[in-house]
């Protein structure tokens, strides 16, 4: 039996699972700071004799095992977790061996393991919700360079027709993918909630355009062989096929994509794919 | 003994050198047909025992050696090389195990052993002449996707003052980098050759903030430990401060960067940082 924890910026999951990535039991408890959230972890996990534990984990993290930083949680505003060394209080407290990565990189396992992702070595996930985050595959492996990938924080081009949106970046604000097209900034186009927005509404338009930019970035960057988009803000299916059509607009004949409704994808999984992946990084990997 | 090609768009270069990088004997020639070109690799090799030969050719090229295209430059203008198996041919021809990658990707990899990125693992080299090149080490390799990396033609945004501009790039036009920062593209503000343009010009402001959007998305997108700068537009020093100035300003505290001066720093090898690449590729990599 393996065991995964998919430490979210609202809440935590812990669950256990077998080596298909099957669960077969799951506890979900809020983000509270370390000192509340460690025994309830501690607590789940103690009655089972686990192999490993998967871990994803909100960010910024050190995943750069060369690094000082290396499990630690970096720069948040999260009460108690900036510059926490949270992989060695997990092994501390579940004395088992442990897998570190990313929330989004946990739920990019899953997909590949059984969902979207199936068969490709070289992808790109994107969940596109609160924020936009981003994780990249390569040749079977997580990205990671000095740190994981921030793509979801890279400058894109705002529209004309766009001008007096002011982004809701608190970093970038109108400048970069989140600022421009995270749930947030749909909201504040709508001046309501995004749900109630009409499918022909030319939000939509907006919105495909700029994850279109983000994807022309990502495409040229990564050679992906696939990009798998998950997130709240992916169930409105219509983007999927304008996202396509300005992507294809944008790349203009420079790289191949030999079939769009191949490459640009929605993720299969669902809520339960960080808790899948994180079950499947512990029983698939041996590092 | 190791050798060498550096396979431009406009030129060949080949040569020998010692498993140290030092080049023993060069010979340049212009890239004609594959049927013109070949038999003069063939000569110039054909008295030495070699061990190896680096090749990095123009692109794009398929690398990735799952694929098919492995081996091949593929969509390109010029007459007899638009998918032409050039590694089947550089094997045929020599009789030496080749090590393949991108003229760019040849020129990072001198600057790895003998220039400005020795002691890093992870770093991008970008190159600003006719066009803007990229080359990515990831954990001491080359990334390869699907493909190699296309970062000279991801999507940069326009300043208001700069509108008038129409953007150098057959693909992307004014909207990529290379159609707002390569050499064509200032060449097109100067109105003339760039090298006669003032220090102080607000043309070199122009150029840097571009560049600087572009570091800003390949930080966030590799984190790298350096950026390497080379190609003949980086000889205008007085853009390192701007560009530097200009990226803290995107980054606005999100990512951190110990050392700007250590992060964005110029290619150290000159022109022959693609043949002593070359030559270190074929002396160390046993692939």
């Amino acid at each position: 039996m393996f065991g995964a924890i998919e430490a979210g910026g609202t809440k935590f999951v812990c669950a256990i699972g077998d080596q298909n990535g099957n669960i077969i039991k799951k506890v979900k408890f809020p983000t509270k700071t370390p000192k509340e959230v460690i025994p309830k972890i501690g607590s789940f996990f103690k009655d089972y004799n686990l192999q490993k534990i998967g871990v994803g984990s909100f960010g910024p993290i050190g995943v750069n095992i060369e690094q000082d930083n290396y499990g630690y949680i970096l720069n948040t505003p999260k009460k108690g977790w900036k510059e926490f060394n949270f992989l060695y209080e997990l092994k501390k407290n579940l004395q088992v061996p442990i897998l570190w990565t990313t929330d989004v990189n946990i739920a990019l396992y899953g997909e590949m393991k059984h969902g979207a992702g199936q068969e490709f070595k070289n992808l790109v996930y994107l969940t596109v919700g609160t924020g936009i985050g981003a994780g990249v595959v390569n040749h079977g492996k997580f990205y990671y360079g000095a740190s994981h990938t921030e793509v979801g924080h890279t400058l894109l081009t705002k529209l004309p027709d766009d001008s007096d949106f002011k982004g809701t970046c608190p970093y970038h604000y109108d400048k970069c993918a989140e600022g421009l097209a995270a749930g947030p900034a749909l909201q504040q186009r709508v001046n309501g909630e995004a749900t109630q927005l009409e499918k022909k509404s030319k939000i939509w338009d907006l919105e495909a355009e700029y994850l279109a930019q983000l994807c022309h970035n990502v495409t040229l960057s990564y050679a992906p062989q696939r990009i798998i988009f998950g997130g709240g803000v992916m169930h409105n299916e219509q983007l999927f096929p304008k996202i396509k059509r300005i992507l294809r607009k944008y790349l203009n004949g420079y790289y191949e994509i030999k079939d769009y409704d191949n490459y640009i994808v929605p993720a299969e999984l669902g809520d339960d794919a960080g808790i899948i992946g994180g079950i499947c990084l512990a029983a698939n990997n041996n590092s």
